[in-house]
């Protein structure tokens, strides 16, 4: 069974993961968000497409679900002590991530391109795309202006109040080589349960038309995210955060959507059909299960 | 006694650290090469400059003279694993002070400017300063052809047959700010047992006219250097490389000339007042003696 997997940071990794545990390699594509990308220190930086990558590689911090295990912050603290930004927090394994991109990006090879050598050399054997190798940017309008999303997200600690979002250069970012390809012959496409403003709307936008079975896992559970300012974001924007919020949020988009036994209840308010089930992912077995649990629903569809 | 010594990297940053230790901190400027400056993975790294203020604030790397002491190597051994280039060896906190470089040089900070406030957060209370604030880059012309200072010392370990050098930019690069008052004010100035051709030629290239006294120390001991290649550039030349050689090099310039007691049959053949003496720097005291005889020698001109 082929699955296009869509997904943000964390959350979505986890889910990516757990995914990559149940199916054969060849039938996992995950098409990742980069609209949180932005350039700091003289580096490209793709928070989510490491995440993901570092995540499936086996090499993730499992304390923090983003960065590298056994990581090292020697050079952040150097950068610091000479007066400059050390509000994101780079590793230095995580830099090195950073640099070669860079340099090859400077090159002219392509973030997908980058994306698959790196993948190759940290033993990857699933497919991550990039959603686009166009630059498209998240900015968050908020109370106090509009923020790139790192500077509200990590320099500001998702502080300001949110009224909306734009993503700019969305209109003319074409999906990356190979995404349309792998929805076109997916069985379904999952949406991980990340940030559905931030994370998967970008996603959304610039692939357009999903011509197959959408599943959705929700990253509300109980009215509240596991990590992430989601629920914040709702209810700043006058939504009352919760599993059913969103549904509605994704639509007619969904065929199917997963949400935990906590939200059970409102299950019945939802027009897509719901599988409920338990959605939190503490550790490698949870994702597997997860990921079992929606493949078993997606068949059942 | 103001002095102005003039350094390249490893060599140069040895007696500049002996005159530090004897020098009222006010009492010496150091300017030194940038010749050596190159980009790599999209930083901007002044080795020579580095390593000098490396060396003045105790933080240098005591077995290879450069690079930082404590160093780790994470980010280069995982840009090896990205198939990057890691023929640059980059310690973890020593790219903290490129990309904080490069971050400052984009917003539009001088390298000087740079330079000084890294020497504030290092504790360096001599004044460091690169030679110019304008591009200047050696290129070593070779029998493989011309190749970039760093691509001939680094990556290609001397091996290719030098045949010139040229210093592009030379011509219109200006002595950093502060670099003319301080040679203006100076009682002497020191050439540090640096490579005359590739380290201490663009600076005296770049500095033009001197009106000082002038002591070189001789970086070639028994025909040999202590690290470095210029004792093989002599030799490519088709100079025999000695002390003599060093000597007749800057001509003119010298008013005096210390060469190691090993080379003492040379005196009588160099045109300058000599001092003959202990010349190998072995460790932070034969730094400091070395210093206190180079000044006692110009206190005797």
């Amino acid at each position: 069974m082929k699955i296009v997997a869509l997904a943000g940071g964390v959350g979505g990794a986890k889910l990516a993961h757990g995914l990559a545990q149940i199916l054969p390699p060849e039938d996992l594509t995950v098409i990742v968000n980069t609209g949180d990308d932005f350039e700091h220190l003289g580096m490209y930086i793709c928070p989510d497409l490491d995440t993901v990558c570092y995540t499936l590689a086996g090499l993730a911090n499992p304390e923090t679900g983003w960065g590298r295990v056994n990581e090292t912050w020697n050079t952040i603290a150097n950068i610091e002590k000479l007066g400059g930004p050390a509000w994101f927090r780079l590793g230095d394994q995580d830099i090195a991530t950073h640099l070669e991109r860079t340099r090859r990006m400077k090159e002219g090879q392509s973030l997908s391109q980058t994306t698959k050598d790196f993948c190759g050399a940290w033993g990857i054997k699933q497919t991550v795309l990039p959603m686009s190798d166009s630059p498209v940017r998240t900015i968050v309008d908020t109370d106090e202006g509009e923020l790139a999303f790192q500077e509200y997200f990590v320099h500001r600690h998702c502080e300001p109040r949110v009224k909306g979002f734009r993503f700019d250069g969305v209109q003319v970012a074409e999906s990356a080589i190979g995404a349309r390809e792998a929805i076109d012959s997916a069985q379904a496409i999952v949406i991980c349960p990340s940030n559905p403003w931030v994370s998967v709307d970008p996603i959304l936008r610039v692939i357009k038309k999903i011509n197959k079975p959408v599943v959705a896992v929700s990253p509300i559970i109980g009215g509240q995210t596991v990590k992430g300012p989601a629920a914040k974001m709702y209810s700043e924007l006058g939504i009352e955060p919760s599993a059913l919020a969103v549904a509605e949020h994704y639509g007619n988009l969904l065929n199917g959507f997963v949400l935990d036994n906590v939200d059970k209840n409102l299950s019945d308010k939802i027009e897509a059909r719901t599988l409920v089930t338990n959605t939190l992912m503490n550790n490698f077995s949870d994702r597997a299960r997860l990921a079992t649990d929606v493949l078993n629903f997606i068949r059942s569809l």
